[in-house]
């Protein structure tokens, strides 16, 4: 089965009194653009992310809030960053690195939560049926061109909240030779 | 057949009065650090490479001097220059992107020779006949890990010349995951 494959820049999800602290009481994310999973959204609020080695500044924060902050970076990031990331999915943070958050009115010391994000491919329950596949199943994702590829460990999640879509990071994308015009990929068992 | 994958960071090859342009008349490349292919060596010299969206300063010179200068980066550097970068093999760079190198004595600027490098296998003949593929044949390399993948559109380099090993670049290394302890790659047809 086609499916459209987007890049994945680096980005935050926060908890929200992590937000608090980085930027005042009371503060609320605003949306700035929508994403392609329902209810997700880019807001406008950045924060510069630091590790030993350095900082990458004005990294978006996606909303709405979760239980847990969380920082997807790409290899390439972590090592300007000097962090030494797992490869995870979404939201499995433990023991993952740490780094510094800096926002307009504060900072604060993460202990965890910095991670590479594990491909995956999000799946409505009708597109997964259509592919034959089922929720957490690793399968391999083809893609063509002067780079093509195929990606293997990829993991799906299917639920009725998701758009299908594949998410890869930046190092996926150009490893790929992946952008605008070159964007599909196939899901193969 | 097992290889071992190296990463290629960005480089440049330069031609002989290229390099004079930049560091000076008579100036010669020294040997910093010898490369994995015979003869093929990482310089002393650095040159600052620019674009129309910004610089990268610090970028080694290989030697020795080649008929043609010739700007190596990957797709990551290339979208923080500015360039559009076709992928092409080593030494293809007609029509490529231009660039400016700036060095201790003088700057130039490169109408073509800026590519993204075409993802290659260097083999001995004895290695080529045992994996049993010729010179530029297209071949598949497997890796594994948690960001397994099969690397498509591969080119095969067959010479008596060559040290047997696949290059690939530091967002096609960053997507495989690879790096000290996970650089083996299996070549499939």
């Amino acid at each position: 089965m086609k499916i459209t494959i987007e890049g994945s820049g680096r980005h935050v999800h926060i908890a929200k009194e992590h937000l608090e602290a980085l930027f005042g009481a009371g503060y609320a994310l605003e949306v700035k653009k929508p994403l392609s999973q329902p209810g997700e959204f880019a807001s406008s609020a950045r924060v510069d992310v630091s590790g030993p080695k350095g900082t990458i500044k004005s990294v978006v924060i996606l909303g709405p809030c979760r239980a847990a902050t969380q920082v997807e970076l790409s290899f390439t990031d972590a090592r300007v960053l000097g962090l030494d990331c797992p490869v995870r999915e979404s939201g499995d943070i433990a023991g993952s690195a740490g780094c510094t958050l800096t926002g307009s009115q504060g900072s604060l010391e993460l202990k965890e939560g910095a991670i590479v994000a594990k491909r995956h491919v999000h799946l409505t329950p009708e597109d997964a049926a259509r592919a034959g596949v089922a929720d957490k199943e690793i399968v391999r994702v083809r893609t063509a061109g002067t780079r093509a590829l195929v990606f293997d460990e990829v993991v799906c999640r299917v639920s009725p909240k998701y758009g299908t879509a594949m998410h890869v990071d930046y190092d996926e994308m150009n490893a790929a030779g992946l952008g605008p015009g070159n964007n599909a990929g196939e899901i193969v068992k």
